[in-house]
């Protein structure tokens, strides 16, 4: 008597998840620096020193009752008016505060948005190689999840893929950039020319069709890589964002959801994430971490340890004679399965304890996925392994 | 193209936040202290002194990665352990800490129990005067929900009642003691005499019928009345607590669920529960206020200043001539709206700036609530006004 689809969810491991806890259980035996975990996307930098003394501040100079009390459901103003302002000095983005809806995190964002996308026979594309979760979160909602084959080797967008992938059901598409697991960020070309088809497409067929631009990796570009804030190129762009990363607060919850009121149907779109949010049980995003964010928006993060592990693994990994997707992002790596078959190659480093996901996961077998937010240690101890199973 | 259900519950506002935005608007006209607000439940006490100091403490003793990452979704050991222990040294309960899944407040958590008990055509009883969003919770789950006839004026339970509403698509009653709105405890010979109906129902009807405890009021009982914990009178009970008045941090979004061991389908509910919880983007509870919990849990509110508003309020009311529910827990009292009809008796009240909530959206038509977690001063003050609408 218990709901199937939830069991399964609930019993179903990630395959990730797996074999993090894999690892685990290897270096019990023997032991942590013996085993090489590529698996898990938990960042590996602290949070800046400036959250840690923001905390200590705001317990300082916050009544308690105000500091933990509930805030409304949309997030503090006073949040909601920083990320706004920050938005708009890097972007010039036109943000307002009342745009905004503060989440628990980029999932229960992702989650609420597709709530308020859920139509009947409405369908989601995303982008292949993506997040594994969005299937069960836009299946959730009730809508249909449609992956569009991957831009090999440079995953950018395949437009024809996705022009041909488009229907009169589909409410929108997710965008992914910098790319988890590719480590590609889309480029301003690349995202114009997808405006234009969703712009052609969203007449054709007589309604908007959105792009959900998932942003959790907004902050981790390197070698001065642009990252276009997509609702400046198409206006009918819904952001969910986090600060996992860019703060490394990923335990924490914290992040939004904005929806932009030049967009189409905005007046209806916005009470509507909020209204999902509610039936889901949300009642307002963490109250300190609200405040914290307050003053601490306009914080980035130091990438430069993230930057050592990427050009070294990068490079150790191409000298090697692997085929590697341009790694301008994030904190992955998505590298080309010699022989193929990026599973048995899995299995393979993994009789070696070196713990890589297979891309089948993310719509994009033949490629496997490598965290880099590991301690260079393990990136130099490792490469010698690589190079053996090539 | 936008979910309607999600649309109306962003749009429409409920009736206790809508008095709560009118009280706001008449403070900028007449003054705050002119303004008798009993609408909001929101702890007026501040978090125990111990809390901030807690804070304070992991900010020095615990690594940055550590105190800001991922937990795994269930929870952080050592939070459930916690848990486990207090729960068992005040109540022999028999909790382990596998039986727990910590959530971002009792609300999410209550939305993960129905969509793990969402099968076709299932049904979930609550009992009147009951959390009016039950319902968008229940429903949104794809589940029905039913009101069972308020025990008039005890507020315990109609056991005639309930048996003739439970069916054979029940798969729930959710049960909130100490009560919002009614501020009265269930007995133990009310939750016996409850057990009792419901294992002869689920022997009945084949399967078994879940109590859902909602408990976030299980700390704040006065006069030494007892608040049973109900898994140790009836097995198929699930918990779900939240940490919100209990510690006065409601903002910051903290709680647990609960499925014991013993339970019929004990194998198959908590993965179901972390499934459902999953599909809505649940990733982890806050990461801090896991690790606060792990060290606070024992912690209980001190109750004198919500004791002295209750008994001054209740004493002053019934000095007037109302009739008000026994005041036992919670922070709320449940009046007989003088001439019956509650939604007209708010209505003139407000005439005199006196902010009080209609039982209707609570299911209890011809009573109101009043909230007496506001200041003494309040209470003094407003008793006169009470007894001129009389």
């Amino acid at each position: 008597m218990v709901n199937e689809q939830a069991y399964a969810l609930g019993t179903k491991r990630s395959c990730i998840r797996e074999l993090f806890e894999y690892g685990r259980m290897r270096a019990a035996i023997v032991g942590a620096d013996k085993v090489y975990d590529y698996s898990l996307g938990n960042p590996s930098i602290p949070a800046p020193k400036e959250v840690n003394e923001t905390i200590a501040a705001l317990l300082q100079d916050t009544d308690s009752l105000a500091l933990h009390g509930y805030t409304s459901a949309v997030g503090d103003l006073a949040t909601r008016q920083a990320i706004a302002d920050d938005l708009n000095a890097r972007y010039d983005a036109g943000v307002n505060a009342a745009d905004l809806f503060i989440t628990c995190g980029a999932a229960p964002g992702l989650c609420a948005v597709f709530g308020a996308l859920a139509v009947p026979g409405g369908e989601i594309l995303a982008i292949a190689p993506y997040f594994p979760e969005y299937r069960p979160f836009v299946e959730s909602a009730g809508l249909t999840f449609k992956a569009v084959t991957p831009d090999v080797p440079d995953f950018q967008i395949r437009l024809d893929a996705l022009a041909e992938a488009i229907t009169e059901n589909t409410q929108a598409i997710i965008v992914n950039s910098p790319n988890n697991p590719a480590g590609t960020v889309y480029s301003r070309q690349t995202l114009t020319a997808l405006g234009a088809l969703l712009t052609e497409k969203s007449k054709e067929f007589g309604h908007p069709i959105y792009i959900i631009s998932d942003e959790p990796y907004r902050e981790l570009a390197y070698d001065g890589t642009e990252v276009p804030f997509i609702p400046t190129i198409y206006k009918n762009t819904i952001v969910c964002y986090s600060y996992s990363k860019s703060l490394s607060l990923p335990g924490e919850r914290i992040g939004y959801v904005y929806v932009p009121q030049q967009a189409d149907d905005a007046k209806a779109l916005l009470p509507a994430v909020a209204g999902a949010a509610r039936s889901m049980g949300h009642v307002c995003a963490p109250s300190m971490w609200q405040k914290l964010i307050a003053r601490c928006t306009h914080l980035r993060p130091d990438l430069e340890s993230y930057d050592i592990n990427r050009r070294t693994l990068y490079e150790g990994l191409v000298k090697a004679g692997y085929r590697v997707a341009k790694p301008d992002g994030a904190f992955y790596l998505f590298v080309e399965a010699p022989g193929g078959d990026a599973k048995a190659f899995s299995e393979k480093a993994k009789e070696k304890d070196l713990l890589i996901v297979p891309g089948d996961d993310f719509g994009c077998p033949g490629y496997f996925r490598l965290c880099y937010c590991v301690s260079l240690r393990q990136i130099t101890e490792s490469l010698p392994l690589f190079a053996e199973l090539i």
